[in-house]
């Protein structure tokens, strides 16, 4: 069994000051999960005017210093934590999820499908899909517009994921449509952390949800609170892929007859 | 715009003659449509008790002329049709989908994804997914279980397909789940026509349906009733990908990063 918080909080854009201490204050409420879960660019908000503007608040020290200080904390808790945030290598940045636990190691997964005006402010993902040990367990990540893409759902059951975090900054309701599916499709839960709030002409959906292998949602938060919610799941249920006694979600599966996916 | 109706039927299992008059009673009655879609293995029924009593059916004369039959009916009645139905080729079975115009063209389908038992009765599908002129519009054709496999809907958007058509025999709610959201995803329509009824000790679940390219249902039946249900669908709003202002379903794949689904 894993317990898992997700922390549905609304950012102040810009202000990674004020961000890291109202996520170190609900990560402090949350301690008594296993795994913490925070929305896309919860250290930064969303609505950038334009890439400059972005580039400069990730070049802000409080925004540098966010994941040494995610991985910091995870280890003197002893919790597993992953978060949406605003990444900065050299000249280039990224819309990223970070992955610290309690050991001191980490992950990172950067967004493949970027979602409108992101395209022009970030570089899509160039580090693939990984799946990574927590406990017992194997987890994905995904973080929001990623979800209407089939393919990186496989890709992350294919390699064994368990479950598959999946930050988010969802505007649309189009998410709550597609997400229960790809759980049902491959088997394994999904946990969706949203963040609500407004930052100029956008409005979030808020809404986090987690879906079981059958595409159930079995826990849900409301569209404009900020809180934390806590879920039991239990992973190892993901590892038996059968959907009907003579089914097997993945083996079922005749690659031989998709080769036009990766032309 | 292209008027579709839906025939949910019960054949009764193994009396082919049985069933081609119950067919044809409900194709004279479905003649205000262009395009008329029936259940899987409509012409045969389902619950055989193994592949000698699969084969036996498959043998007999009325089941051998169903496609003569269909073809025929599509030229006299300038209808098109699509129809799943017990296909056996020398020693071989198959279970799959016909297309017929009314130009005397026709195009078929085998089933890919096999469920349950159908494994030990049919071989899975061996001539791949293929998109067939309607008309204006593009048709892909899949059947029942094949739903849990978002690769086979992604190819045939990638051949361009503005609607899948979907003669089923459903016995859980996965497919409504699923299906919506394959349907989002693709941005087409999708016409799941299920069969209703009992054979031994399986129950169909009816509620054949109509997704758009949103993923909204827009045209529903019921569990139980057999009957003909109309919808007016508008394939060309498929041909738009657009989902928000600056994303396209199929252009902001990443075909690059997919590689694993083809090993």
């Amino acid at each position: 069994m894993l317990k898992v918080a997700q922390i549905q909080l609304e950012p102040l854009l810009g202000d990674c000051r004020a961000n890291n201490s109202k996520i170190k204050s609900f990560l402090d409420q949350s301690l008594d999960a296993d795994l913490i879960v925070l929305p896309e660019l919860a250290n930064s908000g969303y609505n950038f005017t334009d890439r400059d503007h972005a580039f400069d608040v990730a070049s802000g020290s409080e925004c540098i210093n966010y994941v040494n200080f995610l991985t910091e904390y995870a280890q003197e808790n002893n919790v597993y934590i992953v978060s949406g945030y605003l990444e900065k290598v050299k000249d280039i940045l990224y819309n990223s999820s970070i992955f610290v636990t309690p050991g001191g190691d980490s992950g990172n997964y950067r967004k493949i499908h970027l979602f409108m005006d992101e395209k022009s402010i970030f570089e899509p993902g160039n580090i693939g899909l990984s799946v990574f040990d927590i406990k017992d367990y194997k987890m994905g990540m995904l973080i929001c517009f990623d979800y209407l893409f089939p393919e990186i759902w496989r890709i992350l059951a294919l390699k064994g994921a368990d479950m598959v975090v999946h930050p988010s900054n969802l505007i649309t309701d189009n998410a709550y449509k597609a997400v229960p599916a790809q759980s049902l499709i491959n088997g394994y839960y999904v946990i969706t952390t949203n963040r609500t709030g407004t930052e100029g002409d956008i409005t979030f959906c808020g809404k986090s949800f987690i879906t079981d292998k059958r595409g159930n949602v079995i826990s849900s938060m409301n569209q404009f609170d900020e809180g934390i919610n806590f879920t039991e799941i239990y992973p190892l249920l993901s590892r038996n892929k059968m959907i009907t006694a003579g089914n097997h979600v993945l083996a079922d599966r005749r690659p031989e007859c998709y080769s036009d996916l990766c032309d």
